[in-house]
């Protein structure tokens, strides 16, 4: 025990996966009593120079984000170009689809976990840091996003 | 809008479904580099009192718990009785079952939210207070469990 690959137990986002961001973001703006946040496009591929599964993708996803306590729930309904997001929504429906952590290194990280068994599944750019989907379901029954922010 | 039904949007919990308790207890402690808790029996269903889908069940579950920032991550391993555990671990395999709020005045609660179409799907006691999943998928995409200690 005692590796501590993260460096953090915080949590910092839980990311659930729709078929339509619209209607769910209303739903939870309904639930808990807040405006219904705007969606927005991830970036385009070009700029976002997402990898998945080794290969460029061209795929984005509409994003929603929700403040809840101390951690951000956000929504993710994606295109159909392929991504992690695509292939859990299209294999188990909609739900959660990982839980996210804030990572300083992200190369060594993702090296890191690689070494255990765990490998890199996606990763892309985002104005102001990067990301990177690990494939820790085997484990820990959930995906792991790393979050790196400059 | 504005309806607020909970009262809080802060996660207390997020629950995963597992098979082997023992296991996953073990990648979680060596993944985030802390002792493996011991995981212990919910109560017997005559001190729990619990009802799945309105009819009492002798359903019991293995839990273990992990403190991770400013939430807790609960795995569950079901018994083979009737539960909404070992509905959706028979279902949907392992992941992600609910996130928890915790919430003063659980019956009003539990009406409000049922008055709004998502149903009490298990309710139960434990040692100092009770907790209530409701059928929020439809809506939300994650069950919600309502946890009001004493």
């Amino acid at each position: 025990m005692a590796a501590d690959l993260l460096g953090t137990r915080t949590i910092t986002q839980i990311g659930i996966l729709v078929h339509d961001i619209e209607r769910t973001s209303q739903a939870y703006a309904d639930f808990f009593g807040v405006e219904k946040p705007n969606w927005f496009w991830t970036d385009p591929s070009d700029k976002a120079q997402t990898e998945y599964r080794g290969s460029r993708s061209e795929a984005r996803a509409k994003l929603a984000f929700f403040d809840m306590g101390s951690l951000q729930l956000e929504l993710i309904e994606p295109d159909h170009e392929p991504s992690t997001w695509r292939e859990s929504l299209d294999r188990h429906g909609e739900g959660v689809h990982h839980i996210a952590f804030i990572v300083e290194g992200m190369k060594e990280k993702i090296a890191l976990l690689e070494r255990g068994g765990m490998p890199l599944l996606q990763k892309g750019e985002y104005t102001g840091g990067r990301y990177a989907y690990m494939d820790t379901f085997k484990d820990l029954k959930v995906l792991i996003e790393l979050l790196e922010n400059d």
